[in-house]
């Protein structure tokens, strides 16, 4: 059995997070699975601010979510995220949204941290889903992340087995 | 050669919904979508509102979204909806945001109002997709939009010949 | 008694400005004040993004709002904007946003239209408020709008007698 | 020379609150502003979802924010938040959003914890203001907070000296 490796980021629900539906709107969990792959990329030690002023840009070609139950207000959640395909133009990131419980919390306080490594998933799973990114360069033209950031591209290859 | 029924929408770019790479975050097409269908719903007769009174909720199960082109602030931009599939316990509705030019703004100043009825899509294909939803009531429990709501049911139906 | 010169532009409330309480989570006004000054200079003849694309900014440096009433989902607003206070480098801008009833809407079908200059306010007052703001160039350092825009500065002192 | 109480709570910017200026959008303070209320309101021992299945509401009344420099994406900003004035139906909360240097970080890797009490601010001051409050019920009529939730009011009271 293989073991799975992601990396877990805690946020809690925001207020304005939520609509009228008392549950949060729709559209936040694409916000997380961002934030959840910028801090595993962070982890990884590339913060996408040095990125882009590297003159990278990963923007979002594909993404696909499905909804099994609905975050609240005031809920602590991990974001899971892990890099399922890998080419030198092309990435594919899962991600995963989950509702920590109580003794989930207690055994670690941080909420809000860089991501950390984890090799399995806790929690009742609320949204699951991908995003498929293309590199481009600050003209949005398409870029080899195996020769502008060699670094990050052998680090998410040897992290993830790719 | 069949005719294709769309509802069209149109829309202008607020900052706000712009990002540091100076195009819309992708996150906000899903918000764009879910304001496509609720003008769809409303042209059909149903503001999603008097839905919301009568116990009945939308959510999304699941969503999708292929991103071809960013928008950009200020764009004039047409969402363009219609329904795929319907149950009476789920639908499917597929969407697609275009960029409207000059010459579509001329023709008409409605922007913001209610969706129309078009028999073509117009403008440059900036993002498609779908989202899946089931009706459920008011405590989330599975509801059946041909006995609860027949008029909005057989709306649908004929309006996309389902 | 002197006539007020407003510029009204409406919007229509939409379901992810909403949150758990089940009116308008409170920033979202600031975002309509926005939207306002944007459609207010458009109809003085300035496209807020030829402004960007001229090097000129205009950041917030200051912002009051008063809460009288909450805003719902899918209410119609009408955005009333007018300049209070006008010198080369700085201005005040008022914001009133008001629910418009149906009567209102009859009268107009033009939600989501640049704004319209009008001599009076309509509907029911939900929230009040001004913004600050001055003129940057684009390395954030003051520009003076009589200037570098004087035909803009010009239009601002005609229209609200400044 | 009195002590100053501030609670301190800690975000990091997100990509999604970023606009087309480079810098974070300016209604998105007025969330962090509310953001750091809930997490005092935590800090003295009431969450605000506690509060509110007790039936208890907190909108804002007013608002005023002060725009000194932009916080830009990724920047970790110390939302800083006290009472200012209390009664037993409305209270002033005051707050300042600050940008967090490195060596503030390393001291703490606390970020998005709950609110932790602190007796000065640290960091360059980016935005200063307040928010006003009135306390209501679920049917949005004026409630006292005194008599409702009497260890709140008792506990802010005591916390600040007021």
């Amino acid at each position: 059995m293989s073991v799975q490796i992601w990396y877990q980021h805690k946020v809690r629900v925001r207020y304005q997070e939520t609509d009228q539906m008392g549950v949060v709107y729709h559209a936040n969990y694409l916000n997380w699975f961002e934030i959840g792959r910028t801090e595993m990329i962070r982890a990884l030690g590339f913060p996408y601010r040095q990125l882009e002023e590297l003159g990278l840009l990963l923007p979002v070609v594909e993404a696909q979510l499905k909804y099994k139950l609905p975050a609240r207000y005031d809920d602590i959640l991990g974001i899971y995220t892990r890099v399922a395909t890998l080419s030198p133009i092309r990435l594919r990131i899962e991600a995963e949204i989950r509702k920590l419980g109580d003794e989930v919390l207690k055994e670690s306080e941080s909420i809000g941290l860089t991501a950390r490594r984890v090799d399995h998933t806790d929690g009742e799973l609320l949204v699951s889903g991908y995003t498929e990114h293309v590199w481009v360069d600050s003209n949005w033209k398409p870029a080899r992340i195996d020769k502008q950031a060699p670094a990050l591209y052998n680090g998410i290859k040897q992290q993830f087995s790719l």
